[in-house]
């Protein structure tokens, strides 16, 4: 096993031992969180751990239903619990970047709906500022080209997520766009002017959502609290 | 012909009049959109005007096409050079409500891309305060019933939009929530705070955006213009 998948099986085994029996827990998308699931899903075996899953992406949704976690629709679930989720970026206020597996969408409703949320990232996902890994936007089809010249005069930087040629579609039926800002040097500014765009569905910028980042470490993991954050 | 559809059909009249030779036309949807529709076609042929359209929603395409009124899609138009459009209220200030016909998305994007847009209503659409129609919001439908929730804590009074029992889909594959306000006392704040909620893909609040408005009446109409509105 490499370094960096060691240090997200660190995160994820970190973060399974925080789940409590007769949670609802919010299941975020990516490798990190596919560890993760493995060991839930051993949890649940060995402890009988009665617990349902909410998904932010289907292909979480067949991970989690192949490994035996018992998955409901989030209209279905009271409030939800816990969410364990990747990012793609955090920074020292821990901000972060969501968006490099496309499911962001759901995943910001996930959490927005979610009582406690906690990311399990690697050691390598920490950045003084946001902005190294591209922004991910997600836009509504029609008239995403003129949107694409907006968002270039802009000067974002943008290019359509695309593969094998073909442009991607989201669980959702969007199209993503991903910005390359090297820097971000006003993500509440850069916010507000991405909310305000007619056509944007949602992007990327998690700010002010996270409660307890798990960074998985060659040896064990380290721990961020908001509740521990300067202000 | 009823009083109003005569005064829908003056303020249409009165719009085709304003296409000119060359033009890429943006054409809502709606009622009044129809007359003006059948209006423009008559101009086409009478008078071999070389114009094309940029649709609105699914249903105006088709209707355009079957009128003779050649179509092409908004990222092939270099920039829409005038956007006739209907509303379902305006105020004093030309802000106004759309999204009866539940197109309102891609109207939105197709008024970004306008270089002047003019909305035509008959005299029942004018009122002093927006609100005395329900305001719609476009949702994504993953989480939309916790939205829905959110709505109603934040006594927006909102209720699905249904046909037949069903959920109205968009042409975009979302849901649509009306909003009975009655009377929006803050409708920037308002924009704002829906704006910034996440699953919101786009609401019915058109704000600063139209530069004149004609409104039918029983022997002709009447013109709001922008550039005569008091600050």
């Amino acid at each position: 096993m490499t370094n960096i998948n060691l240090e997200k099986q660190h995160a994820a085994n970190a973060a399974a031992m925080l789940i409590k029996n007769g949670m609802t827990v919010g299941l975020g998308t990516g490798s990190t969180v596919d560890y993760f699931l493995k060991a839930l899903a051993k949890r649940v075996q060995r402890e009988n751990l009665q617990i349902v899953g909410v998904t932010t992406s289907f292909k979480t949704a067949k991970s989690a239903q192949d490994l035996g976690i018992k998955i409901i629709d989030i209209d279905d679930a009271p409030m939800i619990d816990l969410t364990i989720d990747g990012a793609d970026e955090i920074d020292a206020h821990m901000n972060g970047i969501k968006g490099g597996g496309a499911a962001f969408l759901m995943e910001k409703i996930v959490a927005k709906n979610s009582k406690r949320i906690v990311w399990i990232v690697d050691s390598q996902k920490v950045h003084v500022k946001l902005g190294m890994v591209p922004l991910p936007v997600e836009v509504v089809p029609f008239g995403s080209g003129k949107l694409m010249a907006e968002l270039t005069k802009h000067q974002l930087h943008p290019t359509w997520r695309k593969s094998n040629d073909e442009l991607v579609v989201t669980d959702m039926g969007h199209y993503i766009i991903d910005l390359s800002l090297k820097s971000i040097d006003q993500p509440y500014e850069l916010e507000r002017y991405l909310d305000g765009q007619i056509g944007i569905v949602e992007h990327g910028l998690f700010l002010d959502v996270v409660d307890e980042i798990i960074i998985g470490t060659a040896t064990g993991v380290e721990r961020l609290l908001r509740s521990h954050l300067q202000k």
